[in-house]
């Protein structure tokens, strides 16, 4: 039993969004369904793949949901997968997806179906152009703010980011539209789109104030956190860490721990400036940079990790993907969101569950992602109710897919 | 009317993560209420600020909310804040935090006075270790593979993503653990921490299985998209744009419209490889650059911008924040996500409102932040049930705050 558990929700869906918001439901204990063309959805082979070309992304993006393989370019399996989307149940009848076809898959269409579906679409624009988490970045501005103070190229995210964010919308859209349908049994769309949920938080984080109102746009400023302290630094055995003195209590921290209370003093009357002040240690970060340096330079990160921690230090280390995997026990089976799970096709990883622990319901353990047509038979035969007959015929014509090697279930 | 409309959610925050969660749900209809010490929370003042020292960034975060200035320092203001928090109503008793202290804000005191009380709870990592955004993203290793191939320096990305995931996330846990209430009259804790939703990011794209399964550690890769092809292109009017090719059929696209397609066919020849497949794209970027580079040094933006837009090219410009804010309509008014408004003490700026749209409800245009304390007196009125006497004590006091201007409200 998980906080969601006997929610049903479909999805159509393809590479980071809409799958990971349906993971993060599935991982909350929904009953997910997507559905893919027999052949794979446009992100079945996504990389990373493995060394036998089985992707690594799918897997990571696809845990604990159920998968239909349809044929949905024919007609019969366009209507199965609209009987699965608009299927009964009080807790079902929500749908989620960044690929909604008109005709076939748009709202007008399954609410004749279903009058209380409540579905959650994402789009690229809201000019209908096609958008992705790499043309919509470029366009707002980060790229040309990302780097190193020198340079006038633009340094692109590897995270995609507003992905990630837009896919956590998706889900909070459906929850909303839900619990809308709780109160008043009224059915529900829900439109977002990525350009949208991206030009927002430009908004959002006073950029555009920072535009219009003081008509600057912000520089390049290297690995500085912007508007108060925040450094990076390398030691005396190559590596490097960032150090945060965004509040007063993390400067006061950082100045005494690396014992330059007396030098930062100075500093401020030569400066005229309260470093105490957020706006003064922006300012004047260059300065305080150049008296924590030769610190740093002196030490190798075993000489003050323990000390930084005890002391309260908001610090980390760099690492790469690799360093991280390997030394960081949060990204470990010590960490109980994680657990070691068999993929099928890819062997045996870390994997983790959902971040959320919900007081009451114990971590449930990671669920691995399914094979493509993993489900077909029992979503056919539970789901879209159809007979052990019907299923037969839709595999043997090719409009429904379920992995060979797997027995034939009863309907 | 909006979709969470006679929603009551209670904010306990500082900086990104959290207050944007309350502001989500604020431009979703719920009402917000945001506390903070009359002095203002650890974000009043945080960068971008306009010349006078007006926080852009705090107006951004908590638009649309109603905010009580109280002394929860002192025990007195402590019991109001829970008086709040706790306050009856069906669709009340919901508070999200990054604050939470022990003995007053935790969830085991708080649900001693609203058993069903419904709490997310937002903490550093889970060792109770303080952790940002700064912090946590040096350490799962997304610097080190940002920026071009050349650098071993590792490059921070600007927008701060894990608290804007974290954020959102803080939105569905608390939607989520509602829901449950609605169905079991039962109260929830919800907790997450910045660190596990940033790590199971890792394994989520499939990086862990990349570090575990294949033994690689992703390198810096410029701003390739990576696994496929992606691109950045210099114009001849010096302009930069991101092509992409993706899907096959974005792959076509490209070709087509830059009439490359003698020259990427002899390119699949000479190199043995199809570049039909993501993973040929991938792995022979350099040599499709090639090809493409001479394309878009020839042409200025506005020789191809209408061609590729009509031929449906996944492409966007290369912009500094202050040309997204003047020259993409997405980022005006013609966007009916935004508004121009009056921020109190700021002046006129577009304002984004909520990024969805929920049929049968219009957007709602987008509401100011408060003053500090703009709402203190109505909500220990209507909330904390405080006879017009009591506030007036508690404001004498200083134990409650209300801006000096504002007319003492009746109870």
């Amino acid at each position: 039993m998980s906080i969601l558990t006997g929610m049903r929700v479909v999805e159509s869906s393809a590479f980071v969004a809409v799958p990971l918001a349906g993971m993060t439901l599935a991982q909350m204990g929904a009953d997910v369904i997507r559905f893919d063309l027999p052949t794979g959805g446009m992100d079945a082979k996504r990389w990373p793949v493995t060394r036998d070309g089985q992707s690594l992304f799918w897997a990571g993006m696809n845990k604990g949901k159920r998968s239909v393989a349809l044929d949905v370019k024919s007609p019969r399996g366009r209507e199965i997968a609209q009987e699965i989307i608009c299927a009964p149940g009080p807790d079902a009848g929500l749908f989620i997806t960044n690929l909604a076809v008109k005709g076939w898959t748009d709202y007008d269409t399954l609410s004749q179906r279903r009058g209380d579906l409540c579905m959650v679409q994402l789009r690229g624009d809201r000019h209908g152009r096609p958008a992705v988490d790499y043309t919509v970045n470029p366009q707002l501005g980060f790229p040309m703010a990302t780097g190193g103070k020198g340079s006038a190229d633009p340094v692109c995210h590897v995270l995609p980011a507003w992905d990630c964010i837009a896919g956590n919308m998706v889900v909070s859209g459906l929850l909303a539209a839900e619990r809308h349908r709780l109160r008043t049994r009224q059915g529900q769309l829900a439109d977002l789109t990525l350009k949208d949920a991206a030009s927002a938080m430009l908004g959002n984080l006073g950029i555009i104030g920072e535009v219009q109102v003081n008509g600057e746009t912000r520089e390049k400023h290297g690995n500085a956190l912007y508007g108060a302290y925040g450094q990076d630094f390398l030691c005396a055995d190559g590596r490097r860490v960032m150090v945060i003195a965004l509040t007063l209590r993390q400067w006061k921290t950082l100045c005494r721990v690396t014992g330059t209370e007396t030098d930062m003093n100075y500093l401020s009357g030569a400066l005229n400036a309260d470093l105490d002040t957020e706006a003064a240690r922006w300012e004047h970060r260059a300065a305080i940079t150049k008296v924590l340096t030769p610190w740093f330079a002196a030490r190798g990160l075993a000489d003050f990790a323990d000390l930084f921690d005890k002391a309260g230090v908001t610090w980390s280390v760099f690492r790469s993907f690799a360093e991280a995997v390997a030394e960081d026990p949060d990204i470990s089976t010590a960490n109980p969101m994680f657990a070691e799970i068999d993929q099928p096709g890819v062997g045996r990883m870390l994997t983790p569950g959902s971040p959320f622990s919900f007081a009451g319901y114990g971590r449930d353990k990671p669920r691995p992602a399914p094979i493509l047509g993993q489900h077909t038979e029992e979503v056919l035969a539970d789901v879209a109710r159809l007979t052990d007959g019907e299923i037969g015929r839709l595999i043997d014509d090719g409009v429904a897919m379920q992995p060979g090697d797997r027995l034939r279930m009863a309907s």
